[in-house]
């Protein structure tokens, strides 16, 4: 461990996604926001929003101020994904981004304001982003997509309660494809992640649906023996 | 990202998993080695092994480069565990420390030199560590022991071909309890992670056993899209 500062700067930055109804086909998919970049390198490229780690902020900390101030939004689920440090990877100096994932919520995705220099795009399909960011956006993806199989994670995207069809939608909208509703409620069923409320859900087209919520006992995979954090406003688990 | 350097030093640590037999009980345990701080701060205290990122180092190599220097082990399985950046977790100065961890095959613990400054300890019972890094060490164990339900990392603690039992005896020191060999057989098989070979184990006190290897078409769940990478004289997988 260093007692000297090194020439390797080091910065967080934060993948966000949101899952929003595609413009054109309505189908929900997995959206992500990007800021322009104002400066060298790479101006007037997207890239992931992110800065420079202060010295007096944790590394949370620091990845949920840069995600409120570019987004507005305190996140559901805020989790590290990793540390990018290759070499060659920043034209002007080496630097190491320490990258944290985020998941917000539709609802919360909708408040959040696009202008100029902010916009959200279809993660799936992101342009060309300033130095490593596409990389770091796929595998992103990938650990959404693989942690979906053997996680909770699924339910950072819905509400505290929630119906089988609602969480089976975030199945299909992470893994773009439709599941058999049977099938999934077996699975979902088995797995002990939900446990059913008293609450029916009323009131839309179909007929009334059981509430279910997040099984906290079975939900330790996350965090391991990591102090867990909270966020302004919101409960969280991180890991 | 930033352009200038912050007054955070950065350091790239590593735990190193292997299996050994408790020198007591005869039983596999999962053990670690350490290294004795010859300076300040914690003169005197284990610590894991580590040091300064280099500026021409990528991370993963700076974590093999000082995993060799201490133990002269080169490892089957390197993977970046988390970073740990808490603001006061180094009283020198501010401190990010990435970490990665190792799996060595028993054998190749079995040539690794004790030195006063060097030793090895059974990793659920270390003494009070330099800085955070008994935190480290059981976030560690935890990502351990999560890890081998839902991926084929116990392959790391075998050769390239290996007997059911070899692998169950893995699974029953990893998680500290003994497991039912038919019900494990069972698991493994269904799971797809090995397929059988042609050959044969003889030569011991049991019955000639069915040898199997890995099944590297299943065993997609580390690296995603990150490149994978290639440590001297051997091939390993990292994510």
């Amino acid at each position: 461990m260093a007692a000297h500062a090194t020439d390797v700067s080091l910065a967080v930055s934060t993948v966000i996604f949101a899952l929003r109804p595609h413009p054109e086909t309505g189908r929900m998919t997995v959206w992500m926001p990007l800021v322009r970049r104002i400066r060298e390198p790479f101006v007037g490229k997207w890239a992931l929003p992110g800065g420079p780690l202060e010295p007096d902020e944790d590394l949370a900390e620091s990845a949920a101020r840069t995600l409120a101030e570019t987004t507005l939004l305190t996140p559901q689920y805020l989790e590290q994904l990793y540390a990018f440090g290759n070499i060659d990877r920043s034209p002007g100096g080496r630097v190491v981004s320490i990258v944290y994932w985020a998941l917000v919520r539709s609802e919360e995705a909708d408040v959040a304001v696009e202008t100029e220099n902010v916009r959200w795009f279809e993660a799936d399909s992101v342009p060309e982003l300033a130095f490593d960011h596409n990389l770091i956006v796929e595998y992103a993806l990938w650990r959404l997509r693989n942690k979906l199989e053997y996680s909770s994670i699924a339910h950072a995207f819905v509400g505290d309660t929630f119906t089988l069809s609602e969480l089976r939608e975030v199945h299909e909208a992470v893994l773009q494809k439709p599941l058999d509703p049977a099938n999934f409620r077996r699975q979902i069923e088995g797995s002990g992640q939900v446990v059913p409320t008293e609450h029916l859900q009323t009131g839309g087209r179909h007929r009334p649906a059981r509430l279910y919520r997040y099984n906290r006992a079975a939900s330790d995979e996350n965090n391991g023996p990591l102090p867990s954090r909270s966020l302004p406003g919101r409960t969280q688990g991180a890991s």
